[in-house]
């Protein structure tokens, strides 16, 4: 069960992260999803809990009386310790028999998934531990959140491929759809419908998933499909999709180019558009390997976008993929400051990135994405690889 | 449009709390959703973004310039300023601009749904900050986001009639199926076929969304359905199911009873205990009105079941209901360490509350739970109030 084997790899990292006991401190998960709790607890909670990795195999969890029979079925935490008016006291109760040096908690600056403590809740631990020696021994478990998330197993990886093929088979299915006088918002209807058949959820909400874009007059980004943008001949269609499968992720762009009566291909400059993007993918994929730097990855594909005299695409190469489709981690982007310390990361094997990126043109936006899995000596594409546009 | 209209009452909450510059700050919201966010706000967006509304009527937001586009088409904020690499040069800008006296954050020790902001992008928040005078005018903005989600306007207290009235359908619907040999799992899961059916989703993760309970060995608070505890001659039948619709949540727990072979009704002590509960949550619905303190409804109702003999409930009589089934605010609860400051807060018009209770008999555990809408002399019952347990 994927739970166990997170929780089993949560206990081993703690060794190789220096922490002797890592504590997700979560209340009210629902309203406040924390990124470090799905992978190794597995069920909500309402009232303050806390949730205790220690470096000598123990797993403990304090909930509110009524949510330790959920947290028991899940079967990962020995010890469910229930609680009905104050956490305070089994806390600290707990916390004096692991003694920890040092407490990593569920907060970084930079990386989003392991970022799951409210600010609010850490004044509130900080109150619950006012007067103790635990107060000093706060720290991040940001390192061992992000090796965890990072680090797919084989089940994980398994998981992803099935979603990107899901994904693939909903645009072989779209291709023969698309033609000149659909809207952008009804060629989304036709995914969502597809989605709702093959019992998948849109990877991030669904009003904007997948983003449409047809011809030179579309919005561009996170956007929403829009009802008056309707394919033309001549339009290039890019669509940015991802579904969810089994709590996994896939995130692909894809692009077709519509012809004109009396057209066999596109014209040149889309043609040297689309040549340049597939080249700068390939140019990320061959440095992708274990060890590299994320800046060093995304840096290899910027410079052939750069060096065909194209405008630098404003966003990093690539992010980690899995349970969530921004999945933490390392980044495969530019030292920018909003990238912070994700793009100094190290690439590990079993890490799953995707590698995206655009130019605009005449016809429209040309914008592809590919999802990948880093392996011993480089990295194994998950996804088909497009590399021909694909003609209406 | 209701956005709007809770960006005009955040607009003149200002000014009722002393603040004159409330900011959301936010990152990768699908990961970390932050409940003051989707009050007015209505979009999702990746990078690091700040919502700016001002004492003198500003409304500006900075978000990357991919998100520029769904923020642009809420129309809520006058100004959307899209960036790149940094945020911190429009941020600054910004706040040169307005030069706040206070900068109120996302965040409260007790209040779950004015907690949005997490620890790590608070840290990140004070070094993009850091050197200018605005890291010491950073306060939290509890008062307002519990005052914007407490009181409920019309169309938000409209929606959420309309999701009680569903919950309350398939109540009517499920009456009929209830029968000895069916599991609490097979319960659920024609809960679950109805919500599909009529377009509704679970208040709460569908695992757990409706809580069933059939006779005295079920485990009783946030649990799963059991597929081996069966319903039998005898036992008490209960749930606990709540609907999300347009928006906006219902919560009510329903009873039945199944009874013996020539029973007529049902045992006195499960009589006794049905009418304990009732006469409990009439109490609280009786002191429940404008100004009164949270505790103070949730000791009415709580002597009622201590007076009959019965032990506490081991949780709070009420708790506030709208977009999220736990909707934050003022909590109807006991003085626990666990409830914070939210018992001590004062009840207002239009503030919505469930009002909860149970105890346990030798058949099977007795819950109700009603949703009521505080008004200006006291309060209205938004749900149908069981007062008789129905009959099997």
């Amino acid at each position: 069960m994927l739970l166990h084997e997170k929780a089993d790899q949560a206990q081993a990292l703690l060794a190789e992260t220096g922490l002797d006991c890592w504590l997700t401190f979560a209340r009210e998960t629902d309203l406040h999803p924390d990124p470090g709790m799905e992978q190794v607890v597995g069920a909500g909670v309402v009232r303050n809990s806390a949730f205790f990795f220690g470096a000598s195999g123990e797993r403990i969890a304090i909930v509110a009386n009524f949510d330790t029979s959920a947290i028991r079925a899940k079967g990962i935490f020995r010890e469910v310790i229930g609680y009905d008016e104050d956490i305070r006291g089994p806390l600290l109760e707990v916390l004096r028999r692991l003694d920890p040096r040092q407490i990593g908690l569920n907060y970084s600056l930079d990386d989003v998934t392991a970022d799951g403590l409210t600010h609010g809740h850490w004044l509130l631990l900080q109150q619950l531990l006012s007067g103790t020696p635990y107060l000093e021994r706060l720290t991040s478990a940001a390192s061992l959140l992000a090796r965890l998330r990072g680090r797919k197993s084989p089940a994980e990886v398994e998981r992803i491929r099935q979603a990107v093929a899901v994904t693939e088979q909903i645009v072989g299915w779209l291709t023969p759809q698309i033609r000149p006088g659909l809207s952008e918002w009804e060629l989304a209807a036709l995914v969502h419908a597809r989605f709702a058949e093959l019992g998948v959820a849109p990877a991030w909400p669904a009003e904007g998933c997948p983003i449409v874009n047809s011809g030179p007059s579309s919005d561009l980004g996170h956007t929403y499909p829009s009802a008056t943008v309707r394919i033309e001949p001549g339009h290039l269609v890019h669509i940015d999709l991802g579904v969810r499968r089994d709590g996994y992720c896939s995130d692909l762009q894809r692009m077709w180019y519509v012809r004109r009566p009396g057209e066999s291909a596109p014209p040149a400059d889309v043609q040297r558009a689309f040549s340049t993007v597939v080249r700068a993918i390939e140019a990320g994929a061959a440095a992708l390997r274990p060890g590299v730097r994320g800046f060093e990855v995304d840096a290899s594909a910027r410079k052939v976008v750069v060096d065909a005299g194209y405008s630098e695409f404003k966003h990093g190469l690539g992010h980690g993929l899995g349970r969530a489709v921004h999945d933490g981690g390392t980044i495969l982007g530019p030292r920018w400051p909003c990238y912070g310390r994700n793009v100094e990361a190290i690439v590990e094997v079993g890490n799953v990135f995707t590698l995206e990126l655009g130019v605009p043109t005449a016809s429209g936006f040309i914008g592809l994405e590919e999802d990948v899995l880093v392996t011993a000596t480089g990295c194994e594409f998950l996804s088909s690889w497009q590399r021909k546009l694909m003609l209406i």
